[in-house]
């Protein structure tokens, strides 16, 4: 058999998959199913794949399904240090001026986190410095957002989040509505960075690539708004000696945050403080949600 | 932002993905890595994948994930009705004139089948038609193999694998070694059509895209020989149903062999029979083992 021969038949497999999709009723999944096999396919003929390595990748898949539960999601961690997670945050992130830039979701995200009133405190429990976060959730357009839910999660001083410790636990997350005016307040503690679970299989390719788990330190929020587009962003610290090499490539310049120290005096809050205490203000900054012209489709899978 | 600025900065986080793991120690490790974040990426772009298509991408995985175990591999599913086990099987088979050719693996291959003497029957409790299966093991110069190893599996007439009744049961599958004069001959239930497990997220997907979930008729083969290459295959029953359709595009022409049909008698092996029973011949001819020009690495994950 030629060479030309034998490019020919790999080229007719992958025809012959992309064909197998063509009677798919939705016409987003088959879009979205005939590109995947282009894809999967030249990279699979790109790179020469061997029988082994194919072993391999297949094994890689089942294990990280078998370290994933409620509580741990190797998926997403995969998805992160690929970058795959910050690229479709890319393509999906709103163009408007003024808007607060996005960021990965991460995987730490409840959903039944408690609710904490507005000025409240969510740590919880959660150990670190004490840190006051506030500022006023606004539109593109300069407006207030009154009641706009903020979800907040974090981990704490040591770099773990409450559901790391525990599926009972609840420490370092919450959420609160913005008040009449827009503002937003709550206590919770200075973010530390922190290494992502790295004892799963993404751990040992993160480590055969020669590269760090490490995260700058970071609070994440997501915040919703009726008309306006759901945020999911991180604050960043300044300073962070991770800023530069995020494993899952989360950092922009405009998250990225300075931290006032006090030690003692009054907080902004009015509240009495003793010790060593950090405050962050930040304004959170949504443009109107835009109709989506692009093709929508069920949840397929 | 301009449209030009959102896909630089799309390109953006690709270059940077890959510039991360310009640092892996293996060569052949940072290839193909590079190479799987560039196409993953160009994926993503190409179908401007959304937030919530991500999402069921994750959950997706996820549900693979925790249907896979010791008896049930999903991910290969997955991988065989996306066409990558059979492109795998194109990039890497021999080009040898004369050689049989190979097809996928599949899910339900098991290490540890018990041995059976030459001449002997692996259907022990498999239900179905009996079939005689016989032919020469040689090498592609038309050199006997002997002692070469045949494992052979195969799904009973009811279209169920032992693995898929019970974790204990061992039926339908077994292994023997070719004779002095490179000659195999065994006893086993003529194969019956049937549908991969569909109960699962690659079954959901199969449903989604209109395609039927069944295979036609096989008989499994994986063939050792030292100095050879090892020969993973199917015989196809001729007339099947499924031959144009095969949930998992495994059929070759070379492949699909024509099974004789007898009513009592006496069989090549000379035992006398009552009853219906049927016959396949078939000569397995592998070519020798070329050195790998390819890069070549230790597995990794």
């Amino acid at each position: 058999m030629t060479i030309d021969h034998a490019l020919d038949r790999e080229r007719a497999v992958t025809e012959e998959v992309v064909a197998s999709f063509a009677g798919t009723a939705d016409s987003r999944l088959r879009e979205v199913m005939q590109a995947l096999v282009r894809h999967l396919h030249a990279f699979a003929r790109d790179v020469r794949l061997t029988q082994r390595e194919w072993e391999a990748g297949m094994a890689f898949l089942t294990r990280a399904g078998h370290i994933t539960d409620d509580r741990r999601q190797e998926f997403i961690l995969l998805s992160d240090v690929l970058g795959l997670s910050m690229l479709t945050v890319a393509i999906n992130e709103p163009t408007a001026p003024g808007a607060t830039e996005a960021t990965v979701f991460g995987p730490f995200f409840v959903d039944d986190a408690p609710e904490v009133e507005l000025g409240g405190d969510i740590a919880r429990g959660a150990v670190g410095t004490p840190c006051f976060v506030h500022g006023t959730v606004r539109s593109t357009e300069g407006d207030p957002l009154v009641g706009a839910r903020l979800d907040v999660w974090e981990a704490d001083d040591d770099g773990f989040y409450d559901v790391q410790y525990s599926a009972e636990a609840s420490a370092g997350r919450g959420w609160l509505r913005s008040g009449a005016d827009g503002a937003y307040r709550f206590w919770s503690v200075l973010p530390a960075p922190y290494p992502i679970p790295h004892d799963g299989p993404v751990g040992a390719l993160l480590e055969a690539a020669g590269r760090g788990p490490m995260r700058p330190a970071h609070l994440h929020f997501k915040v919703t708004a009726p008309g306006y587009r759901t945020l999911i962003t991180h604050l960043f610290v300044a300073g962070d000696p991770h800023l530069a090499d995020d494993a899952v490539f989360g950092v922009k310049d405009s998250l990225v945050v300075h931290v006032d120290e006090h030690d003692g005096g009054v907080a902004p809050d009015g509240s009495e403080r003793e010790g060593r205490w950090t405050e962050i203000a930040f304004d959170l900054v949504l443009p109107p949600e835009a109709p989506d012209i692009r093709p929508t489709s069920e949840e397929h899978r």
